[in-house]
């Protein structure tokens, strides 16, 4: 009799021996496994424990199930450990086998550290490491002319100078109101980052701000003060790109040292047009990082 | 026979009935519950899922419980619900009975928005507010003055212009490393938030910096690119102070549009002293916060 994949997984897994923990995070509640099988394959388990259903006959059986387990009482507040139904709290889980090296690295959990970018070592560092290394930007023009994706479009300002296509970001669903996250993509070639906007970019980034946010609210209904909308620095790409995300959506990067809000870029390019230029910018990188590993080559860390 | 507190509160709970859930958090798997029960009372559960256990045992135990349900596979990556054993997967809560309007209320998630204060909304609107409505700061001079919490301070620069105190924030319990979390409060009166930093400040801005992680470094271990340092705004209580956070911590309100990064504010005062006086900052607010309505009825948003 042939095994299903779900009976290959499950046999694959109760044979298999905890390795090592790639990763852990205490506040989203995840656990990344490392696990070696007898026959000398690895395998990574990516568990992630789920989000509470909303649904009232879930939380209803919720409650009827649960076993309290007293760890504290103070007046009229208890602190306990609650045991339910385990059918009720399963895993959302990924099993990865076999699995290489690189795959392993790339689930590996890894320190970052605070770099301060001056302008001095931005013009030494970071502008020829993108320069050299920067990603292939194909698939960002392919968007822009829609040869790919034309689909993800929400709004285009197809001026040459000063516009920019507003897309569903490919983390998004296109549905899911608590976790909209749209890109707007300038058109204009050559911008690389925050780091290359000047005063004279302002009429592009009001036209930005404003035209999003109108579509937006026009399309999905989403009031424009409960949309967050920054830069990343250092962005994933270097072609100048701004996130517009729900207010409500603890997005990853949204935090300070990975986000520089819009607003924040327009105030200070009103009060310097050339406040990016002069600035110092304080960011984190993954320690094995090739541009953190350049930044410390360049004996400024 | 008299019954134990757990056991009231296990007979409170299997009486009462689901009203409504006041919050849920999906990314941090999180959910507040408002009950009612026949007696006439109202409970509060405030459900959270735990964090796994990165104990060798724990994760071999679990390991072995998994019972996988397949939903999808691809070529080596598969997606499964696991279903593992409950006692290794109970919830971390809190069960508050009876409760008043006034508690049900702070545990009512509420949406944010998005407020842009400009300078002149600064003048008219956030400081007349923070001068009649902010809290009595006696604690923080307490505090300062070694009258409270003195066992907290963990490093002191008693120069009264440009001195401060770093302490231990009530949040951390001074051990776990991984949760850092320590407050410089500044020995000058007077100074409400960042909006009140000028180029002459400056001095205390760098001693703080380099004097905290110093002290940081020697008294934790955690060395100085480890650290993510930042202010609120708006800030919590109106005197001047610095959030100092293990930066593998996702410590709440540690995104754009809440902290303002130590070095993002030296660095605009070195560009320009009186850039918190010129700047129009923008932050997130309560939907039905006493400063928002001040917004609204100003009739700026």
């Amino acid at each position: 009799m042939t095994s299903t994949t779900e009976e290959t997984a499950q046999n694959w897994l109760a044979k298999a021996k905890y390795e090592e923990v790639l990763g852990a995070d205490s506040s989203h509640k995840t656990l990344f496994l490392l696990l070696s099988h007898p026959n000398g394959e690895q395998g990574i388990l990516l568990a992630n424990k789920t989000p509470f259903s909303e649904q009232q006959s879930v939380i209803e059986e919720l409650l009827k199930s649960a076993k309290l387990k007293e760890l504290s009482k103070n007046d009229i507040f208890g602190s306990y450990e609650i045991e339910i139904d385990k059918h009720l709290n399963v895993l959302k889980s990924q099993l990865i086998f076999p699995v290489n090296d690189r795959l392993i690295a790339k689930y590996r959990q890894e320190d970052k550290l605070v770099i301060r970018e001056t302008p001095k070592l931005y013009q030494t560092v970071t502008k020829p490491y993108i320069e050299k290394f920067q990603l292939n930007l194909k698939w960002v023009y392919n968007c822009l002319e829609k040869v790919s994706e034309a689909d993800k479009i929400v709004f285009e300002d197809d001026d040459k100078k000063d516009g920019f296509v507003l897309m569903q970001d490919i983390k998004w669903d296109g549905k899911t109101l608590e976790n909209l996250y749209l890109l707007a993509i300038v058109h204009r070639h050559g911008l690389k980052s925050v780091r290359d906007l000047t005063g004279d970019d302002l009429p592009m980034l009001y036209s930005i701000r404003d035209k999003s946010l109108d579509a937006i609210h026009d399309k999905y209904g989403l009031a424009k003060d409960q949309v967050k909308c920054y830069f990343h620095y250092q962005p994933s790409f270097y072609h100048l790109h701004v996130h517009f995300i729900n207010l409500k959506y603890d997005a990853p990067a949204s935090t300070t040292m990975s986000a520089i809000l819009l607003d924040d870029v327009i105030n200070n390019l009103e009060l310097n047009s050339q406040h990016y230029e002069l600035s110092t910018l304080t960011f984190t990188r993954k320690k094995s990082d090739m541009l953190t590993e350049l930044f410390q080559a360049a004996n400024e860390l």
